[in-house]
């Protein structure tokens, strides 16, 4: 059974549709579209309580909470978000919504377009952050939201998060942005350009044609892989496995799993398989790689030159995909902008996972930060 | 044409074969085995000027010097071996060979198995660092070579020349360990296992038997891809490629090219499938993976305590595959057994690959170091 203890409870993912044509930032018009979202607490008579959380590349708009009562595992960001945690649902209405591209519940590759009968495939649009951001205020505005409280997200997250300062100053009082970065680095591309690669180098994939066949199981797996070798630390990948071997004494001396860090690895990718669509990991690593606040506006001060929220910043030591250094020299930019800001460093071993699990030294943080946020 | 100034000018891949079956690590036998080999300078009357060059995943007995007049690169070490150079071909008698296991002319998965008259494939047997050394020295055996003056090798090459100090001390007088590690790592092994992992889920693979067929190039180039991430310090990524996009001066909002840096992974992924045998690949990774002196010899004190030769490490500050930390911590277990050690970091911005591009810093510690060595 379920301890519901400072828990949310039993949630539903519920659906927002609308059949106007959103403007992408590639020119193209793109529309209907429906979101997927779900809410925690209760939103205040003037609506000056609500608090939207951004989710990162995998995520989904199951935030906290349960879906059913045998659930094993609740929402992705359960331990932040619920009765006296962090984003405190007896205090804040907390709005979690899946973005564009996605494939739990809003519209993305996989959804069928109503002009064709089929599912896009690769005839979706290439979309990108600020896409992303844009039908994430229709669903405020639906909500008759004239300002958020707060926008808050980690990794892919913290990008929404400082779009949505950008494009809607008026709309948003405070802006966190966790173990993530303005731009995307070299790196950073090259990683996410490997799991492309392999994805569409997968026969299954057919030029992402795929719906009514077997999808390419193996490449998007290869993909998440990839993909969790840098969300963990050396240091964590050491404590988590070292160089044990896993169920024997002995290393095989062939080409089946030897080490703990080998089946942990393939675990995750094929896990991945069954919950994630390709071609969403494909449109949202794009997504991730256009990502550069300096490039799109001029420079970094310029693009938050309008911006009226307070800034919280959090970093962690170890996380290697988007180094604490990055995200410092965003806060010191809009310090030089006297915009409020508080940016942390967390001294924590599990790299960029971390925003996903050290939640003392974060609750205390946020919790602190959103006192001093009025709407 | 070539500039032969301090060149070894044209040389000439050379094979040794050997009928009899060696003891592998593992525990089985096997045979015959052919190695190719070069040699540059010439051996002395008492062959005491040979110093053997152990070369890294992915390269091959081609050291030094030009295949022919018209070769577009000289051998993967030609800016430290010639006259004058770091293995200053006017004083030592250089060799090097290729690794069992390798696809460039020693005996590997790709090699026809004399009892069947077929490639190897995966009956290849799993073969370790350990195994690699057993078989060079059969080659400096077949020389007449009693001491090597010299032990040397950058990354996988390091891990070769500390078996060599280890199995044979009485055949070393020296040794040097660049760039490498007394263990692989939990997230070096992980990297190898994607690799693999992107190899074996390419339908071409066929569980190795596909070289009457296409082989697997689109696994191979996914692991080459990966491999590349990890040679390239994020720095040095950031220097060559930054965000800067491929021939154009927007996005492409598709799944093309967009960044020099997909262009770039992309070209190195699909050249090492014209140069690299898919199955070499799993079996080179898996012997790195095996690869653990303390786990092999109990500690690291125990592994070297017969050891007689004098030992050079050097690392690379930004070389994070293999971080300068775990080969220090190697150099300082050598000095409390009172060896004579020399330990440098490099402070050099180019990652891992720095054991191939930083040739002046390289060049001035090897030459004062052999100075110091008599056979």
């Amino acid at each position: 059974m379920i301890n519901f203890e400072n828990s949310v409870g039993i949630v539903k993912t519920k659906y927002f549709s609308f059949e106007e044509k959103i403007k992408l930032e590639s020119g193209s018009d793109f529309g209907p579209i429906t979101v997927a979202y779900e809410t925690y607490g209760e939103l205040n008579e003037d609506k000056s309580n609500a608090v939207l959380v951004l989710h990162a590349l995998s995520g989904d708009a199951h935030a906290a909470g349960y879906h059913t009562e045998t659930d094993k595992k609740p929402g992705w960001w359960d331990n932040m978000i619920g009765p006296d945690k962090a984003f405190d649902t007896n205090k804040y209405f907390v709005i979690s919504s899946n973005f564009l591209g996605g494939c739990k519940g809003t519209t993305g590759p996989s959804s069928i377009n109503t002009e064709t009968g089929k599912p896009y495939g690769t005839s979706f649009p290439v979309i990108t952050i600020e896409d992303m951001v844009k039908v994430q205020k229709k669903l405020i505005d639906f909500f008759g939201i004239k300002k958020l409280l707060s926008v808050a997200g980690g990794s892919m997250g913290g990008m929404q998060a400082m779009e949505w300062a950008i494009q809607y100053p008026e709309s948003v009082s405070s802006c966190m942005v966790i173990a993530s970065a303005s731009k995307l680095s070299a790196q950073n591309i090259a990683f996410n350009e490997v799991g492309r690669t392999a994805i569409i180098s997968d026969p299954n994939w057919n030029n992402g044609n795929y719906y009514d066949d077997d999808p390419p199981a193996s490449g998007l797996s290869v993909a998440r892989m990839i993909g969790h070798i840098t969300y963990l630390s050396e240091e964590s990948m050491h404590r988590k496995f070292g160089r044990r071997l896993q169920d024997k004494l002995q290393p095989n001396f062939n080409f089946d799993i030897d080490f703990q860090v080998e089946s942990y690895l393939r675990h995750q990718g094929q896990a991945f398989v069954d919950r994630f669509d390709a071609n969403s990991y494909l449109y949202i690593t794009k997504a991730m790689d256009y990502f550069d606040l300096t490039q799109k506006y001029g420079s970094l001060a310029y693009a938050f030159k309008d911006s009226k929220s307070k800034f919280l910043f959090i970093t962690f030591s170890t996380d290697w995909l988007f180094p604490p250094a990055e995200l410092k020299t965003t806060a010191r930019t809009l310090i030089s902008l006297e915009k409020e800001v508080t940016y942390c460093n967390i001294d924590a071993p599990h790299g960029h996972d971390s925003f996903l699990l050290e939640v003392e030294s974060q609750t205390r943080i946020i919790t602190n930060f959103l006192k001093g946020v009025v709407a």
